[in-house]
């Protein structure tokens, strides 16, 4: 017998995600807060539930993306939601990221009060990785949980690593953010630094270091982009990157782990929001180094 | 008629450069400090030259890579050294890597006293990619010199890109430096702060990143060897890169530069040496959040 899935929340991520599922030849149920968001999906041969009661009674694994962890608090223990109707033969796997001890104990509360299982998996890829089916997925869970989801989830994903017990695949998207964040305010300032020492013209960096030691994906987007004081490509806002810098900052202090990197670069994107360009791009960072209109 | 070429210094870089060069057909007249280094260069077809000088002589381009600025400051313009048969007809190419206002003072003495053109060209990629032909080649100096060899070095680089007049090829290296410190300092927290936080196999995080923002050719290598407290591979000694760093901030200094996360990492790498690491290797730096032999 195929495991039934259901789906709640089908934003940026989600709803290509649902797409990939229905491609992949998967029956989908469906549920999200504003019913709008999943009229393509039903186009495209999900079917509808009336709840998340509803859908949770008619399926064996719920899978879920959501904006934040008060989100998901809601749609799993308010009334009428998952904990309401969940059992020990389900599981949630839960692509929404959130601080690593909210996750364990959302997960420990629904395991003592259902039985229901509970896999922390938040991604990282983008809704360009969720559209093309190659998203990077970080959980924690039991190994028996994650291996039961794998060919469920490698419908979307390119990669389903197992990274520890609950929170663990949290803990693995704040490294994320960690590096991706003092990388990226490296960047801008090694842009800076060039421009100010006799570089002509920075924008040739990344192609000067491209495929080297130095070079990463956000090194080939935001290197030029620092150095034409471009506004383009987006990648996400500033306050979203600060907020997530300081959960791994929070978590670093409650576990003795020194991050001065991180560290400094959330002080960086602390002077950015002080700035008033805490919605602003994440690239805006190259603001603090050499404002757009300035001479370097 | 073809340009006639001289190589001084067949070190770890300079040896397979020169076999490079013969290999693409090129007549290479060489001179080495100890004369046993160039003897495998002659057994592949390169020639003897019994000086600086009498090699300058005989050449159009002199093509050179030393250790360090008083190396270079002793083959040019030491006695019988390369300024003293120098013209304006002839070239300078030094791969060494030294401070960019050191460059440009050297270049400057030497289009002086001779006419003779300087063009600054470090490099990126290591002795393996000296062998394999790959180097990333930064430079610096007039366009037209740059052009004039741009076919000689593309016989062992596959990167030659000018980033300006004198000296901006060293600028555009301690970019490379300052973007590599940092990251690999901050990879080296990130792990720690994975290990502490819950994740059981920190060695998975360089699988489960690859691919996305955090990834990066260090991260894939130095992530696993910080993670399983590994001393290999080796990258370079941790004074060598506190020594990059520190002229990177003195730089950053005369030109205004805020270098905030270099800094940072520069003295994550001074606490290494003041720990008597400073000749180990640059992966040392996980003694600092987390040493060999004890439990994270």
């Amino acid at each position: 017998m195929s495991i039934r899935l259901g789906y709640i929340g089908l934003g940026i991520m989600g709803g290509p995600m649902v797409d990939r599922l229905l491609e992949a030849g998967h029956d989908v149920l469906v549920w999200n807060r504003s019913r709008e968001k999943i009229l393509p999906a039903l186009d495209k041969g999900a079917k509808e539930a009336a709840s998340v009661a509803e859908l949770v009674s008619n399926v064996d694994v719920v899978l879920m993306c959501l904006t934040d962890s008060k989100a998901v608090e809601i749609v799993v223990f308010g009334e009428g939601g998952v904990a309401s109707v969940g059992s020990k033969d389900k599981l949630l796997v839960d692509f929404s990221s959130m601080r690593p001890d909210v996750t364990r104990e959302l997960a420990a509360r629904l395991k003592s009060e259902t039985g229901m299982g509970w896999v922390d998996a938040p991604v990282s890829g983008g809704a360009k990785g969720a559209v093309a089916g190659t998203l990077a997925i970080m959980a924690g869970g039991a190994e028996a949980d994650i291996e039961r989801v794998r060919p469920i989830v490698e419908a979307f994903s390119q990669r389903f690593t197992r990274m520890g017990e609950s929170g663990a695949g949290q803990v693995t998207k704040l490294c994320n953010q960690i590096i991706v964040a003092s990388n990226v305010v490296t960047m801008a300032e090694a842009v800076s630094f060039a421009e100010k020492s006799g570089v002509v013209d920075a924008t040739k960096l990344a192609e000067a270091l491209k495929g080297g030691w130095a070079d990463s994906q956000p090194f080939q987007i935001m290197a030029p982009r620092f150095a034409a004081r471009n506004t383009e490509p987006k990648i996400g806002a500033a306050n979203t990157m600060l907020k997530d810098l300081d959960t791994a900052r929070d978590v670093a202090l409650e576990n003795g782990a020194p991050v001065p990197m991180a560290a400094l670069a959330s002080e960086a994107f602390r002077k950015l929001s002080s700035m008033g360009l805490g919605e602003e791009d994440i690239g805006e960072i190259m603001a603090l180094f050499d404002p757009r209109d300035e001479e370097g």
